[in-house]
């Protein structure tokens, strides 16, 4: 059964890339009053050294776990005009929310030909940062709403908290706009206790091939490719394991990983979560199956890998 | 009042990406002679160590100040055929120059359909730069020529050289051609002498939210998004300062910045400077105003942040 | 006279990118037999460690030669499509081989408006990897087959280690598919035996500008540009060497190098290769003369850089 309240209090953060102080504020709370509970106790490394990212070092690691914590939205620029953050999903009628110095913001997003315009009555001041309003909903099939992707990659990394012996578990931030924060996070991390593998935990797509309750998504590809050997490890593990999987082989996307693979680090690996439909939409739907088979999947794989 | 002289003889000096020796020679000689009357005696890196970059540290720095020192232009590839250099604008009658084996060259620049002749009546040879041959003129308001962008950005951190206490300032490489100097100059930053926070010293666009002589433009984004707590914090030191500024929301466009975001440090970066239309044509402009603010701006931010 | 048993080996190693490990195996067999005959006995770094790339450390190092060993090619997705891996030609009608855990694997792969089959009878498990089936043929004047790019580096790469004095031979990996491996690679060099130079020893385009029959290439530029001041070092040593030789200009393609360029070190680099027509396709076509003009110049540009 899935922590409610967890879900519950992830969704009600905000956090564009740039934008992810509240998020790793919430984190470092959340982690602070349940650390007594962990198996292992972790070192933590957070605060201003690290901008708005989190890492958490259990035991002796030869894998880290990354889950981004930033969100795609919008950037208000001048006019009424809107410009994305990230890929967002973007069409007329969607409401939006933010606050400028004159107070909170609520309003209509306008799709025009391509162009964004939103709808509140007064101007919003330059650079003000919009995100999808919706709440979620949590039915016995599926949890859907905006942000599941990555609030369910970084309540995966929670999960597993709890029980990890030892791997790093990493927060990361700007994974929406481009990245930029793994560059850093993997030096820190290689000088400090350095990892063969990583796994990325982030939620992917419902496809042709791959549908939701048929288990977590372990991807051979998206536009990057992953090392052949250890994805082939990987897929050796999870049919041990015997915790429903589905394979994704994808052309387009990326994520975390990337960064990864061009790091000056050989450190092999590879994306595994749930998939999700209407994906960057206030709408993003994701079965309790598959994420209920995510979290089990992490940890079986970070004790034997 | 704007230091004509070096304006002047800043013009003068051309240098496309790749091809940055002389302008990094010219200002290798124009710091030895002026060291003597700054505030502060920097430590100078420069030589065919550091390539075509130029490093100047005044006493502890917190902060980095970058100028990009390339230009774009076109490159001679096979029966007249012009390449770019970096984007620039490409309009029929636009006069070129260069030099080659043979000798100098003057000759103009025909577009046909997105490719790209010279009209010089002798083969040039492979490889052959090809600037913009225009002069600046400078009246009462405006400054005009081709390479406003980056050569005022230039200007800016000669002036800033005068005053500036503590703090590093790098002239770079490769800007207008998708970069590659800034990985190695951060890395020897920051074994050197670490910084926290860097301020790109260029020229940005007038555009429906920006305009002329309403003062130097803090851009709190283009393609790529600095980290919100900073550019706040910018935001805030330039109300106190007093002096005129513009705030930047664009969508696209990028700088040194792009290569700090993605660096294995965890520098902010906010990109500050005047805005000028026809961007990287032979007609380049910029209000003087806005270029004066861009100075006393960098004056106050270097001292307060 | 080429080395026809070693371009006949090379030539029935498939090894798409990401999935390096057997040619990376056949390097180390083949350099392991040969090492005795080397003219200066290299350091070998190779294994787990390495994953599936390869270096040779010859002497005291001033210069680093790169050759990819990753070729292009297709990975089967769901409902017998498939999707490129790189950037292959794709013709209906070309025969593609690979294997399964059912067994061994020869289609046809079918264009469709864009999207990618392939005609097995039965369905082959996603993430299988397919190459060009088509051997090579070899006559007076031309080589032709799949995979010239970079088998023919390789080989330039191999018949330099017979007479290399000083200087690192790297054998990279992932280049086809956006690169990855040079991180890495640049770093492990920098920090065991650092270099100034690199040459990128792979095969470029036959163009209106470059010809068969008429030498290796001396790319000035591609999507990316040198520092003038090393390619014209390049250039002067060329001709001093009486080798015959092209220059190529290029607005697009791109190597190793790129990394090189965007890496934290300042380490001049040039592409220098034979050309070849029908890029990417079954029937890469390379002339005998270039490949081995070729050879002849990495000789004598590593001794005298």
């Amino acid at each position: 059964m899935p922590n409610y309240q967890l879900l519950n209090d992830l969704s009600k953060i905000k956090g564009t890339s740039g934008d992810e102080s509240l998020i790793a504020n919430f984190l470092h709370n959340y982690i602070s009053k349940r650390i007594s509970e962990f198996k292992v106790i972790p070192d933590i490394y957070y605060g201003e050294e690290f901008h708005d990212c989190l890492l958490l070092k259990f035991g002796n690691p030869q894998t880290a776990v990354f889950a981004h914590i930033d969100t795609i939205g919008f950037m208000v620029r001048y006019n009424n005009q809107l410009i994305p953050i990230g890929g967002p999903e973007a069409e007329t009628g969607y409401i939006l929310e933010g606050e400028d110095d004159l107070g909170p913001i609520r309003c209509k997003l306008i799709e025009n030909d391509g162009a964004l315009y939103h709808d509140f009555p007064r101007a919003i001041a330059r650079g003000t940062r919009l995100s999808f309003a919706n709440p979620w909903t949590i039915d016995e099939d599926f949890i859907s709403g905006p942000y599941l992707d990555n609030k369910l990659g970084i309540y995966n990394a929670l999960e597993l908290c709890e029980t990890i012996e030892n791997g790093w578990i990493v927060f990361s931030t700007y994974e929406e706009h481009g990245g930029g924060s793994l560059p850093y996070l993997l030096h820190f991390i290689q000088q400090t206790a350095p990892i063969k593998h990583a796994l990325i935990s982030d939620i992917t797509w419902v496809t042709d091939g791959v549908q939701h309750h048929e288990g977590v998504v372990i991807s051979i590809r998206d536009r990057h490719i992953p090392r052949k050997k250890f994805i082939d490890r990987i897929i050796a593990l999870a049919k041990e394991s015997g915790i429903p999987f589905q394979l994704e082989v994808e052309a387009n996307g990326s994520s975390d990983g990337r960064e990864i693979q061009f790091s000056p680090y050989l450190i092999d690996w590879c994306f595994i979560g749930a998939p999700e439909d209407h994906v960057h939409s206030p709408h993003e739907k994701v079965s309790l199956k598959d994420l209920e088979t995510m979290t089990a999947m992490y940890q079986y794989l970070v004790r034997h890998l």
